[in-house]
């Protein structure tokens, strides 16, 4: 027998924001692969299924990718309705792609359901939006795991730059090179962030700070997972701590007095 | 009485992409003030509701902001349960910062409830990842409507340059102006981009060709909302139609060329 894989956004955490048709799939699947972000209250939907975790946490020990692809397609062999649940969105930091490839040369229907990717959950709660007139029409969202430790001005660096609102992924342990890129591109010290942790779960937290307090910021997060959130568009934004704004620094100073 | 305004994102189109949070308020709403991009489908979900139109679309006649702001404000004092239904999600080009003003300036409670940007409903229909190792670490949205006709390099146009995968929302009568900005800065003529038009719904229609043939892809999709994606994540991506590559011409002389 040949199954059908769904690759579903289980969105950021709390159950009610999955989609309608992700919560049908949920409540069907035979077997549900789910990533480490995907929470207990969203499994918790899906009795009936045999739930397999995948994931995939930085620091912790994880199933390599390519496992992850074969366990997917032999799933599928096993099984009708396979779900592969994913934080988020799975078309955004998800790797979806590779998964998607590995059922095609298997020749395993896949289909896909978007969901609630967390920077939008993260703005809702926040009542700020990420554009605003006058202020923002753009807004990008990066993840700077790439080229770690690179001197030059990193591609993802240069692309918050250009932009008025920026969400980044998975940044939590580069706090200082994501400063620091930033503000040699230029970007004011300044500048509003906030970083959300756990969004839409009961354990949320937000903090806000200017950009040259990024470590700092970064050291008030618990170990969840975390979205820095940076543009003018959040100067407004009602968090649950507000770190006020450094004694204004040279630029150079700001970098070298934090990296030593 | 004041009663409670959510903010809440209609999704793509398709009702089974609304949120269960969305939805259940949709079906306990007791007035609903919905823009054009909202589906029947999806409005066919409150028969119990009040529905009143105040949208918004280019080109026909359309409330005024203010008036809006003004509507959602008095309903509010007239109606326990007011939802404010956006195409997508409230957040991302939604004008939801003078909505959520008003509210607050009136002192009444509003609340934001997230929804599936096109661009993420999109990307599931198209079966292509917005990011991919090796490929894509950046997605940018932007909307090019702000500073039409200017000849310098548009700030939209230098994000989306700098970004690996760029997403256009409202775009569709600038495409002559949009592929002349980013061709001037550098990006490559046989980029592939995606007009994807109608996302999710039973409509949708999805024509894919290089970046220099812009325009000639927007005269191929009709009057429903489109979005334009770019980015080489999108040369693999299946849709309706594929206009293949035009033959490979000197940067400048597209521009020239096509803009004539």
């Amino acid at each position: 027998m040949t199954g059908h894989v769904y690759l579903v956004g289980a969105g950021p955490g709390a159950a009610d924001l999955l989609t309608v048709r992700a919560l049908r799939l949920i409540e069907r699947a035979d077997v549900i692969l789910y990533d480490a972000l995907v929470t207990e209250e969203v499994l918790a939907l899906a009795p009936q299924a045999k739930k397999v975790p995948v994931g995939k946490r930085g620091g912790r020990v994880s199933m390599d990718q390519a496992l992850i692809n074969r366990l997917l397609v032999s799933t599928a062999t096993k099984h009708e309705l396979v779900v592969r649940l994913k934080g988020g969105d799975p078309m955004l930091f998800g790797r979806a792609h590779e998964e998607i490839e590995a059922c095609v040369q298997a020749g395993i229907p896949v289909s896909i359901v978007p969901g609630i990717s967390a920077a939008f959950g993260a703005a809702s709660a926040l009542a700020t939006s990420l554009t605003q007139r006058g202020l923002s029409r753009s807004v990008t969202f990066v993840t700077p795991t790439v080229a770690r430790g690179s001197q030059a001005s990193p591609a993802w660096a240069k692309a918050v730059a250009a932009t008025d609102t920026s969400v980044i992924y998975m940044g939590r342990g580069d706090a200082v090179w994501i400063r620091d890129s930033l503000i040699d591109l230029g970007m004011p010290a300044t500048l509003p962030v906030v970083l959300a942790e756990n969004v839409s779960r009961p354990s949320s937290f937000t903090v806000k700070g200017p950009l040259s307090d990024l470590p700092d910021l970064a050291f008030k997060v618990g170990s969840g997972p975390v979205l820095m959130m940076i543009g003018e568009v959040f100067a407004g934004a009602e968090v649950d701590v507000e770190v006020l704004g450094v004694s204004p620094t040279p630029v150079g100073m700001v970098s070298s007095a934090k990296a030593s």
